[in-house]
């Protein structure tokens, strides 16, 4: 349920962001989901990848600074107002959302969610019947 | 090729995203790809919506400050390395990617890119016969 | 010792910023601290202003989208090593820095913190002993 | 004129930036200006320091991951509407402000700011007589 996310910090947007899947492709290590945080300087990049040790050892190695936050996945049925029902539960529990990331395909739309407070995050969406997405079903999309 | 995505400013971390998508869902309009840019007090929901000119006029109507910007969405193999080879291609012409978000499925990886410079980097991607989505598309994914 | 500050959400980055000092200028308002937090697009100006009052009632009536939000003003001496020294009493009694703006002047550093957890982080700066400024004060450096 | 700024990645919310504040005073660095750039996990500390090349160095070899950036000192009368017009100087030549952090003190409020282009910021603030910080006043205030 709990999946983790690495973080990785982008010093430029000038190719970083290149050299970071580069590294990923060589250890050949998929990325699942992704975006991007940036200001007028910098990025950081937020990734869901096939193997999360193994690419926050790699990225280590070649001296990007990488760190790994806990997030939750879900999926919704791809129709309009699903979405809004799921955090319309979590508003009602208090929980908030620091920040999420999502696509649509066909049937489903997956979701990536970093709550402000995730064991009542899961406690609700459990509750809910909400279909939370395994971490190791998450990590190979 | 070139997409409509929404901004819309969240003042507050603790229910405004949730109206953002209950005004949507109450037009029918379904977000087909969406992503959060945060800090500590506030959040940029940054969404591709089946109707963009008909989300834009909801919004605003309900009183969010909301904004269009164009952006650029490709579709790549679901395969370590695809991605990096398109970010290899942009960087080696001089295109930088200001944000991106993205999500695997099954073969293929859905991505949205809001390059410094759109004009160039439709260039790249087509000679390089990178598969571009139409903006109906990903409207509607 | 808690003090307002003023966030307003600007829309693009040509002209926005320009725009809210001419309203608070034409009203005689003076900003005495300000920074800017910033995406790709966006911009968030936090601001300390002689009048935080009349200030978001001005720029609410000319639509601008603006939140207030509760900070901390302290000054330090302005060596090296004073804010060090404060840092460190915060984060022993675990009280987390979500973002501050400093300028240093002559003799003293003014600073403007937005703490984690306001209550705590007032106990903590008064037990020891450090020079908090008065809201009033920070109005009106 | 043209002064260095150092961009500090602070990988967590919880110490980092007491960590970075202890290298400095170790070396009998001071920052005289200072802000934070943050979202939900991580923050950028934006700093101007009374030595950056040696700043960078201290920084660098405890293993933060550091950046200089290019910004632009000016002083400006501490009275409502000084600010505004040197932004409207800027907006009218096409010269936009990435970001800029800024305290008023007594007489004068010292600004740093990041513009687009900075030579043709330069050339505007020159032509229109605005009072330019030289990078080693700033890094002394």
């Amino acid at each position: 349920m709990v999946a983790k996310q690495l973080s990785i910090f982008l010093e430029n947007k000038s190719g970083r962001l290149t050299e970071v899947t580069e590294v990923l492709a060589k250890e050949n290590i998929n990325l699942s989901a992704l975006c991007i945080a940036e200001n007028a300087d910098f990025g950081i990049l937020r990734g869901i990848v096939s193997d999360p040790d193994r690419a926050y050892k790699a990225l280590k190695e070649n001296h990007f600074a990488v760190n790994v936050t806990d997030v939750v996945g879900i999926s919704c049925p791809n129709v309009a107002g699903a979405l809004a029902k799921v955090l319309r539960y979590l508003s009602d529990e208090g929980v908030f959302i620091e920040y999420m990331y999502s696509f649509a395909n066909n049937q489903t739309a997956n979701v990536v969610i970093r709550p402000n407070d995730m064991e009542n995050c899961i406690r609700v969406l459990t509750e809910k019947k909400v279909d939370l997405l395994a971490a190791s079903d998450l990590y190979k999309l």
